[in-house]
């Protein structure tokens, strides 16, 4: 029977696949590339293919709508499934790729939950997150001995004031919209200096410095708050 | 000039080591593992041996003391990063290799230290996390959409009650010894079918499952525990 792999490529650099997701590819007919926008170039196609020759695959795109109508997501994400289902039933490997590692902040449960009704095989292959890239290409360490780490999808709403106070580490995943108010509530706890940005991890115009204010940013920002300072 | 790798191998199956920490190693003249205690079998060795030919290069024992005298540890870490230094110094690259990712509760920042102080370059190779292998394996997300997570390096006095009300997903890193007592902090929330317990994953006598009362877990062994269930 054909099996399902939902494959982390990492943060965005070739040298971070894993042995375990070239060979997932290897033994998949069809690689899943899910975008956003129908059309989309694929971050996680661009970086597997420094490393993997996809042209003796058949790459399957597959729209994950960001829609701010649920309906619309939800129907996106019904209709990506059904077409993975349609060629496991023809008998076909697929591996669906994702960018980082698939259990932080991806769209693939709502995927592997409709596989797995369908009575297909899924594998699962771990990815670099772009947090512990950005950390290692700063090289900071999130956490050593008895400190703790809180991730947060992005600042807005967030107390950061209590993050900051109740952790050692704050991750902030999609901070691109918000780094002046991380700036300013940072500079509340004189904290302003303990923030490194990091965009684009492993990639072209990649962007990792301290965090700075009246700066834009993008939408792969993630920031990293260290109580201690670096 | 000789370089520094500090080399993250991944959570324990051979199949998480990246093509960077392959390639590293390949680099790599002396390949140094740290060790607990002088002739214990490092599991970062064990893992990289699967996949690579270590007999080709020199292996340098390195002993990170456990000890409870601050004294000792911060000893034995200095007699570990000389050693290293002496090595760059005669213009061998060196490989240190660490269990998951480097950036995590790994115990390689004095050693960044004092071999960046010593003016060698040092290039940090991000590794797959032991939370996120897990999350992986049994086929979980760790955080979707809105969702946040708190890492913790143990259970030992931490308020569980605070931290699964203020986060969607905690994870306990090194919860061996205090399992049952996590299972009772869940179960006064009426959370204690939340929690999943890990151990060796990807390697021997793994062990993934529903954490469960009056039951002995080892050393490497991780809760993650969904607030909203799995």
């Amino acid at each position: 029977m054909a099996k399902f792999y939902s494959v982390g490529v990492g943060a965005g650099d070739g040298s971070y696949i894993t042995l375990g997701a070239l060979r997932a590819l290897e033994k998949s007919d069809i690689i899943a590339v899910p975008s956003k926008k129908s059309g989309n170039k694929s971050t996680a196609l661009n970086i597997i293919s420094k490393e993997f020759d996809t042209s003796k695959k058949e790459l399957l795109e597959l729209e994950f709508s960001m829609s701010s109508d649920a309906k619309e997501r939800e129907l996106s994400r019904e209709k990506s499934a059904e077409r993975i289902i349609a060629a496991l039933k023809a008998g076909k490997n697929v591996a669906m790729i994702t960018l980082g590692d698939v259990s932080i902040y991806s769209t693939c449960s709502y995927v592997h939950g409709a596989v797995k009704n369908a009575g297909f095989e899924i594998e699962i292959i771990p990815g670099i997150t772009s947090f512990c890239a950005a950390a290692d290409k700063a090289r900071i360490s999130l956490c050593e001995g008895g400190e703790s780490v809180a991730i947060i999808p992005s600042a807005k709403g967030a107390d950061l004031e209590k993050y900051t106070a109740d952790f050692d580490t704050v991750i902030i995943m999609k901070a691109g919209a918000d780094t002046d108010g991380i700036y300013e509530a940072l500079k509340r706890r004189g904290m302003e200096s303990n923030a490194i940005v990091s965009s684009r991890v492993g990639m072209e115009n990649e962007l990792i410095e301290p965090l700075r204010e009246g700066k834009s940013y993008g939408y792969f920002t993630t920031v990293i708050i260290k109580k201690k300072g670096f």
